[in-house]
Order: C-alpha cells, then structure tokens, then sequence
C-alpha cells in the first residue's frame, strides 16, 4: 500500500492514510476552519457530539460548529485543558455527554484539540455502541503531524501513560494551520519534537531539509510549516499503511519515547509536555546507537543540536537509573520481560532492537538520569 | 463462511467460530476444569490474569488455577457478583490488577464466571494496552450458551445496558458443563431464554426438539442439556461468522432484547436477570410478529407455552408504555431515529425490521406494559 497526494486547491493538502474501508484523507491548510464547504465536504454524520477543551473553545469552537454548517445536530462537551485529566474519568464524562444528546451508532465524535482531546474522544468514540465515527480537527502541531493521525487512541493510567486505549481510525483529519497562531511557544516546540523524530527514524533528505530550515520553523513561516506537516504526515501514512496496528515496523515511531514516558512518569503528567520529554528520550536514544557503535557520534551530535536549535530540552531530569528502568519497564512496548528499544543505525533509518547490550544500556540511563 | 463441528475425545464437544485468522474453538464438556490437558493446550499464554467474581470463586477459582497448570503467572481479580457491577468502575478495577501484575501484551485474560464477568473481562482485555487476548472460561448456561461466544464485550451505562463497550473475539471459549450442576434454578432457567430464542430465529427443528425435551432440560439431564448448548453454540458461530460485527444478519440474536433492555433498565439492573427479560420481551416480539400477520397465533402460543414450562416470566412488568418506548429508544439498536425491531416471519426464522406498523407497536407496549 502507498500514500498517494493528490491534486487539491490551492494552499490545501491532503494526504491519504491507505488502510482499505478504513481509510481516510488528512487535509492540510490555512484557514481550513473557515472553508465552510471543504469541511462540510469531509464531515458526513448528521449528529455530532464536538469534545474539546477549556483553552481550544473559546479559540476555536464557534469557527468549528460555522464550519460544520447548519442541519446537524450538534453538542458539546468541555474538558479541562492538560496530560493530568487525560484518564478513564474524563472519558466517562464523553460517555456521558453521548448519552445524554441520545446519539446512536450514526453519529460522530468530533475531537478539537490536541493530543490528549483527541486521544480520549477518539477512544470514546471506539467504545461508545461499541465503535462509532470521528474526525479528528487538531490545533496543535504535536496533533497535526503525529497523534491525529493513526488510529491510536488511549487514556492514561496512574502507574503508565496509554496504558488504555484501542486501535480505531478517524474518518478525516482537518488540520488548520491558522490554529498555530495561537498556540503557545512551548507547545509549538514541543510539536517539532515529533517532526524532527521522522527525519531521523524514516528520511535522513527531510532531516537536512529541517536543518536548513530550522530558523524558518521556529518563526512559524507558513510555507515551511505546511511542509513540515505535509512531509510528517506523509511519512506517518506510510508507515501506518503497512503496520497498523503495531505488529513490527510501526513501533519506530515510538523513538525516544520509552525513555520520554519514563520522565513523564517520574515527573507527573504535564510537567514535562509529551515532546519535550521525546526529545530528550530521542538524545538518549541517539546516544545508546552511538555508543553500541551504530551511529556516528557526529550524526548523534547533528541531532541533538537540531533539537537545541528547536528550543527544546536535550538533557533527561535526574530521577535516577533505577527508577528510569523500573518506568521504562511498564512500558507497553516491553515483551516478555525483555525490553525493546527503538535506536538508529544511521540518520534516516530506525529499528526496534530487543537483543542489545544491556550493560550499555544501564550506561545511558546513569549517563542521563544519574 | 461455514461451522465445522470436529472430531473429539467422547464426551468433549468442540465448535468453531469461523473468523479467518480470528477463529477459535468453543469447547464443551462435563468436567473439563478437571482436563488439564485440553486446557493447558487451549491456553497458550504465559502470563494470566484470571478475572471472577465471589460467588464463583470459591466454586471453581481453584479448579481453572489447576487446570492452567504450573509454569505460569497468575493473578487474580474477584470482584463483587451481579448486573448492578457491569461498570466501567469495575473494568477499572482489572486495569488496575493488570497494572499492578506487570502484565505486557503477550498475557491474556481469563474470564471465569457468567455474562457478566466475561463481558467485563473481554472489554478490559480489549483496551488493556490495546487489546489482548482473552479466554472465556462460562460458569453459567447463559454465557455458555450466548454471552461468551461471539466477541461482544461491554459494560452497562447508568442510562443503557452495554452502551460502552468492543468487538474483542476471544482465543477460545471452555465450557465445563459441571459448573451448571451449583448454577441456582433461576439462573439456570434464564439460560434457557436464550436457547428457546435459537430456535424461535433460526432452527424451527431445534425448536420441536426443545419442545419434545423439556421436561430433560428442566431436569438438567446430561444429554439434553450438552445438545442444548452445542445447537446454540452452533447456530450463534454460523451467525457470528456472517456477520462479526452486526451489521445486518447478528441482529437477529437481539430477539426480544429491545422490550428486555427496557424491563432491565426500569426495574433496576439486577431485579430481572437477563435471561428472564428476554423471556418476558421475546413474547412482545412474538405478539408482534403475531399482530402484524407474520406469525401465526398458535405458533405465538406454543412459544410462550414453552417459555412457561422453563418457569420463566412470560408477562411484562407494568412499566408503562410510555416508560418503556422511550427506554428502547435508547438501545443501541435505534438507527436514525427509527426503532428496529427483531420480528418472526414464522417460528425458525427472524427479520429485523424498521417499517413496521407503528400503531400496531403502540397496542403491543400497552397491551403488556400498561
């Protein structure tokens, strides 16, 4: 199966996740929000139920009900805003919120938000009746270029992020670049976290194009930001076309986030945000390829100074080794007791790797979280 | 699609579900707790966590851990007995056991007791990271007969029966029909409900045979009873392998479930047992079926005259009309506003039907509920 771009109007991309009867086109553009025919065009459920947050409504919910258009029937329901409310509790209340509009296994869950908001809605939207439709409307860019995108949903657990979850498409994705504008520094870096991870598991030209463009992300310009998430959401499509349900090669997307989930844990949900704490999990995991003689230490070097580049953190929190490998170990990619570690053999190339030396792997984990 | 029945050791009945790669065995027999070897090689993963409740355990907790054998990890869950725990708090309880046993995605779930426990099970096992595998270990005639068999998992919502929930087959399904031998009569008769309801959808023979057989059944005599749960078997496979996710044909195993759900929910999850309100709201269906000229009167009467010789209620509590239409709509099985409802063409064959007479219904609810 391959991802095919096809011809769109101007300023708007679209990119198709080839699953057979699931899949779905993730469309890209400014102003997409205010395309009131494009998005009538995608979205063909009559009653939705819109889950959002406390900070995304007041933004951009009115412009997501316009966009949905009149002759629906509509509800919503609000959550508070961060990782901490990302729980069984808060998915309830959407189980709730169904309910309570007397939607059937015709409607659709709409998720505006981010990572979190679209985790949950699309979680209760494959429980609710058993499965029923969503479209995803991210507004973060950590959501546009990677947990939009896939299928995977998830709450997390008190001892283990995603811990809960399902596997269960959108049925489009309706990203509108406009919605960065509002987003705050921190979370826009953190976001470039997740870009700059496709590169180095997937692409080594798309790696350079983002060093060399690196100062024209951190300022937001729209042509580079639209190919920064149209080249993200390329590459994820691939990868999610061929593995979709996480059998092997899909796991390369989780470079840097075994060790990521460990300082999430260790620190309390929200503290780190998600792709902060992936970048520093991806330094750790550029180093244990380097140091099992895998990667140039020069090419883990490029890496880390990208990130920098990205104002984003490079240096782990010291909690310690041992607790490190105790979280890591809670780690839905552990099998069998044996953990499995996703490393670079070279930029652009990522394998997940059960049967490396565990003595230099205690040597990070000191190296990093003391 | 087609149901094989294979060949097996006397006395030991085996049914396939066939689900492509999903397939699994039903296997039925008196005393299979007590066969370590066919359980040990029913039963492949290593890691377990068995879930029941305290009214099973002291029963048969110790028979399953025996019969899975040495060489494993076993947890368990016991939790509280009854329709009134089908929760998602409950189903939160075995993530946390899950959690707390270390369990990766190579363990599977073990459901020891009646629908409840199963439906629970299966839906933990269905999210825990995930999804993972789980095995159906029924306890009453009930789940042997429907609940276990099939892949529908889910937990009740203050407002619905099994509106949250997921499609999630199990690895294999291990019915001891010993278990029944401690199942209380009133338990033991709402599993008949279910069996009549084979026949009245599907098999007018397994109808005549059951009608000829009763008074054995009532009795619990062997025979009667392994053919009873083997014909079910049987014919719920051959639904189920056309129809996995009930998007026509599988309804037709809701006979008598919408009017049943909305005894269920009115009276207070617990006060009927399922079986009973399925009993109680085949005989709506029928009459229905009866008003509208589909089924012949006597044929109607015949069905209700063996529902009475099981002991079970053949008379709706006095909920009133207007109560319990407004109860159905909210089963899952409303489309678009529409009620569907499952009616017979004659005794041995079922429709789901949405163009029905509405005032015809109307008589029918009043007539029974008042």
């Amino acid at each position: 199966m391959t991802t095919v771009r096809q011809a769109a109007p101007a300023a708007i991309e679209r990119v198709t996740i080839e699953l057979g009867e699931r899949s779905y086109p993730i469309v890209i553009g400014p102003g997409l929000l205010g395309d009131t025919a494009a998005v009538q065009s995608l979205v063909t459920a009559r009653d939705l139920l819109i889950v959002t947050n406390e900070t995304v409504a007041p933004l951009y919910l009115e412009a997501a009900q316009r966009a949905l258009g009149p002759g629906r029937r509509t509800s919503t329901v609000v959550l508070p805003d961060g990782e901490t409310y990302k729980t069984l509790e808060s998915v309830s209340r959407i189980f709730d919120a169904l309910v309570d509009a007397r939607l059937n296994r015709d409607a659709a869950v709409v998720a505006l938000g981010g990572g979190v908001i679209g985790d949950m809605a699309g979680f209760a939207a494959a429980c609710y009746q058993r499965g029923i439709d969503y479209v995803q409307m991210p507004t973060t860019l950590l959501a546009q270029v990677d947990s939009s995108v896939g299928g995977k949903t998830a709450v997390n657990h008190p001892q283990g992020k995603n811990l809960i979850g399902a596997f269960h498409q959108p049925r489009c994705v309706i990203a509108d670049t406009r919605t960065l504008d509002t987003l705050p520094v921190r979370e826009y870096r953190a976001g470039l976290a997740e870009v700059v991870k496709y590169g180095l598991i997937y692409d080594a030209a798309f790696f350079e194009w983002l060093d060399a463009h690196a100062e024209a992300l951190v300022q937001r310009e729209d042509a580079a930001v639209m190919r920064a998430i149209r080249r993200s959401c390329e590459i994820k499509a691939q990868i999610v076309a061929e593995d979709e349900r996480e059998h092997g090669l899909r796991a390369i997307l989780n470079l840097g986030h075994t060790f990521g989930h460990a300082i999430e844990t260790a620190t309390g949900y929200g503290e780190w945000l998600h792709g902060e704490a992936v970048a520093a999990g991806m330094v750790l995991a550029a180093d244990l390829s380097t140091r099992l003689g895998w990667l140039p230490a020069a090419d883990r070097d490029r890496a880390v100074r990208l990130l920098e580049r990205f104002g984003l953190p490079v240096a782990a929190p010291r909690i310690g080794a041992t607790q490190a490998r105790e979280l890591m170990g809670m780690d839905k990619k552990v099998l069998g007791g044996r953990l499995r570690l996703v490393l670079l053999r070279s930029l652009g190339a990522a394998e997940v790797v059960a049967d490396y030396d565990a003595d230099a792997l205690r040597e990070v984990l000191e190296a990093h979280f003391g």
